[in-house]
């Protein structure tokens, strides 16, 4: 067997991110886990925890942050609440580690928003300000160089690609739709809400359930219309972003609607979205007239796409489905750290979704 | 014990329109059920079917409809696929018997359109043009004397009373919406797609997933956008209506936008709401920020709306949930018969949700 | 409308069981719910924590115990953990209050077993002494005069209304069956284990998925033990009980095991059962080859039973299923306070299973 | 890349173990499937049925058996009802092909239980006379040269990979346990069931219900039973086998009964299970006291076992869970084809569980 080459970290490995960078990081053909941390379960094995990766990672100990010696670590994953990669990314930067916050930590280019949503001061801007945000569908070239990496979260990634065509686009021809109407109706998987004690989680609450939440501003909104006026090149941009909690364990579906100003234009919307994602391996356009399902990505990387024009008027619909731990989060991120590392993208994460 | 004095037969009794409305006619201390037809399981005992039933409805056994004497009923429910009501009408109205229609038989007025969509000719189109179609909150009045009642269906009902106060609002001010880009992103428990031997909606491929459909043009979409012209009273209405099936068993939730036509405008979304309703027992505006749940209705003919306007910006956000088999259909339909035969509208269906 | 005569109190009312309890007493015609507790949420409408309520209960307030004046209830329920209600028996007694416990206080008539497996002292052994253990089907005459009632759980419920008739035989013929072998392989949904913030019970943990627990021994065991041994006239009685927790929200499942010991020995089980329920409305009997359903009970006070003896051999398996909410905790207990207060047992329970 | 040397054939490629048989060679280093047929979805693409293989199989079509050309195959995997393997084994084993049956045919070595179960008379004798039946961690040997294997089904791998280490102990020492009386009460998620279009399968049946089945008999007992004989090294072998239908979508839990003949007989059985499986990567005894979830081994190759004996008492209670798709039908296919092809039997299923 080759030798692997690229020693991993990971802050906060109790979470769901957390376990499924582990899923994945376990078939990595080139990355050892060489300490995980959590500051509650410490001393505890990671297998005690998660019976599924015996015989994967029968060695790992969770450690508390200051003895898992991360600076002798390639890349340190953050898959913890936000706050936390901030505060720990001069040491490792200065020590030529690599970054990667699966957090809020580095999203937000403006210290004030940051600050507004999250309530704490930014600690390291200057770090800020060269870490790169996004997906490696948008930000692939930025990606390769950089030091800080901070990842789209799972709704984000969903609307943001969803949107992504018709944005540049416009960007192209401007005027073409109404983008202070965006309006993204997401529904989400509870493995979404995070691995805590919480009553409003449990299965007799949630199971044969549905509600929406988060309608008086949800974090995740500024995020995604930062990087919206990004794609389209104009500062106008007003997204309504209403979130759903679904009962599955994983799964995203985002109904994305926007107008076009003028009904009466034609414009090859399949055409428009299958050239863009042509060469993006794990975004995948269906045919024309389909309706993509969450399960079709149940543990997998891709991100499923179609786009509709109802009665072929004025309003386009955009339905995306992505997994939220994986394309979302964890799977997301061992993509970007392939990059990081000069490797294939699809590296470890060449494995179709779980169904049924 | 009270004697019943209301006759009630059931058509097309197997599916879960109709095990409902035998849930619910069973504690009704008005109605006995005298006939229930299914032409497949003539001779089967309801309870050997449905033993939940058992000690309940012990004596009923489907039959055919030539053996069910259905014009010895005071009133007859119709929870058939369409096109079965309107063959049968005539006969029964002739002797007297009330028809409830669950199905799509009387609920569009204009017979062209029901044509293009239902691929059938109107059977009666003089009995149509006197038939009531709606719920008790829009339609109480002309309930009254009905002969035939068209029940709107569980995503009309969800769709419609969630606009009403809006439209009644546009109708005495008309251009506060825009009502030519009215969106509704409806999900719906499995219930919904009826009790059929079909693989996709089996649990294996439905438990722990989520998608929409319909996108092409759904048979509801002419029904809602007939009721909210007439609210509205203008013509110049147009709902984009997405459908998403929800891996739940019962539980329609609506997500409605509409836009405001002047983004400055104040008003009073609450008060308009909870006025509107004051007097609607099974219509339940929630306070102000609340985002109702599917479950709080469940197998209850409740329907609970909350109304949103994030960042007070110019879109509206109505939130509306109810139980696709209740207030959505069979329970509906037994508030109907209590006004036909002049009864307190509740009986029968006073009793909570089931929660957890 | 009737005036209602019986003023009830619950303490403890924010768990499942509370407000199972509230649902069902909403539409019993004789109990009006004058007090409900919760020290943590005292001041918190019960319609703002179940919004399902609403319309039901809408003046009702969590207070704390000593503010609630449960003296001057006519019966008081406690849907509380062990060790509260024997800590204010005294008080409710000598005011001349009912109590109908929920919990474990008084169900084990051995103080020694109850110090083993809840680790502490009795508060009150002489009431404990009078007070009445058991289900309506087992101690309706006990029951009568009682003033103290500790009402069987859900999974005891299940087992020992499974086995009566065969201990029973047992009774009048001494040697047929080998009790030292009883087998009860229980399976329980998840609502079982209480409306609590713990990790193991949420969403994205337990949907799709079931797991034993409790093999070390289960605070249920000695309960039924006691029951069993008192039904079979015999000391030599021994119980395994695996428990399962099921990714439903209601619905407990027994598979019970027992052993002839004559393998040759014909018996009728069918009619043994059916004979011994025959006049137990609440306890259905299923015709023979029967496998209820845990939706048959959904919501309702009925326990469905079948009895198999596979290939005519020595092992007789008994399906019992029960809705562990009602039957197994709030709805049982009703029933309970029916009889303690000259009621029709069916009062406010007369309503069939909830499906699909 | 390293070029694939195995050219694979699915016959019956729609239903739930074909679909898994494609995602796990999707990713298998050596295997080309280069046939697949569904008479009924002849000409339909893969992918059009299954999305989730997009990418992964994307030249595959489904054709009739006729124009598959399976004598080109190297080995082909009948994932069909009974019936089908055994007519089509004699020209595929003149053709050098290797047989791998999911289906019963190759199950049961005496062809008049055969016909007793499954109403047909063997095909070809001559062929089940030297097909082995079983697992790789039981017939690792006799796999190797043979030409056709009879897979274990998915209860009776759980069944009977779960009473091995003691049946072997029987064998060594006879008359330690009471063979007579062993009781298997297992639990099976929907997709056992199969990918078909039944009624009593849909989500508003099965979800949120649970319930036994097959107590008349189930065509896996004989089975079961053959092998329990051949490892204890007795024809005194009794098992009573009662499945249930669990609401998950994968996963079984076989929950196993076995009485000691002498209570006070001391037994190491930690030692004994963990003993006899330490070479078996595929089956992983938990620690003392654990009791597995499903989940734990959703998605992966994995049976996990934990034996216990509660109170110290004369019953043994084994524990079983595995993936039915995978350890009990598609993986251990996977697994044993590696094996007759002279492969690393962890080649393509080297993955961790999907959890959540």
């Amino acid at each position: 067997m080759q030798e692997k080459t690229i020693n991993a970290g990971i802050v906060g490995g109790t979470g769901y991110t957390g376990v499924e960078l582990l899923r994945l990081l376990a078939r990595h053909p080139q990355v050892t886990v060489t300490a995980i941390t959590s500051r509650k379960d410490a001393g505890t094995p990671v297998t005690a925890m998660f019976p599924s990766l015996r015989g994967f990672m029968d060695g790992l100990v969770f450690s508390t942050p200051e003895e898992a010696k991360l600076t002798d670590c390639d890349v340190v994953f953050f898959a913890t609440p936000h706050g936390v990669a901030m505060n720990m990314a001069r040491e490792l930067v200065a020590a030529g580690v690599k970054i990667i916050d699966l957090a809020a930590d580095f999203r937000l280019r403006d210290t004030a928003v940051f600050k507004t949503w999250y309530k704490l001061d930014h600690a390291c801007p200057e770090l800020l300000e060269e870490a790169v945000y996004g997906q490696p569908e948008t930000m692939r070239e930025k990606m390769k160089g950089a030091r800080i990496l901070g990842m789209a979260g799972c709704y984000p990634t969903s609307i943001e690609l969803g949107l992504l065509p018709l944005l540049e686009f416009e960007k192209a021809h401007p005027g073409t739709f109404d983008l202070e109407h965006i309006i993204a109706d997401s529904k989400s998987g509870i493995s979404g809400s995070g691995r805590k004690a919480d009553v409003s989680l449990i299965t007799a609450e949630m199971a044969d359930n549905f509600h929406a939440y988060g309608l008086k501003g949800h974090r995740h909104t500024p995020e995604i219309e930062q990087q919206l006026k990004l794609f389209a090149g104009t500062e106008n941009v007003k997204l309504t972003f209403v979130p759903h909690l679904l009962p599955t364990i994983r799964g995203i579906h985002s109904t994305i609607y926007v107008r076009l100003k003028d009904a009466s234009m034609e414009l090859d919307l399949q055409g428009l979205y299958e050239k863009r994602y042509a060469g993006e391996y794990f975004v995948d356009v269906m045919p024309a007239g389909s309706t993509p399902e969450t399960r079709s990505v149940r543990g997998s990387n891709f991100l499923r796409l179609a786009v509709h024009r109802p009665g072929n008027g004025d309003l386009i619909v955009i339905l995306a489905v992505e997994d939220n731990l994986v394309k979302g989060a964890a799977g997301q991120s061992v993509q970007a750290m392939n990059i990081l590392f000069g490797l294939d993208e699809k590296t470890g994460l060449d494995m179709p979704a779980l169904i049924p």
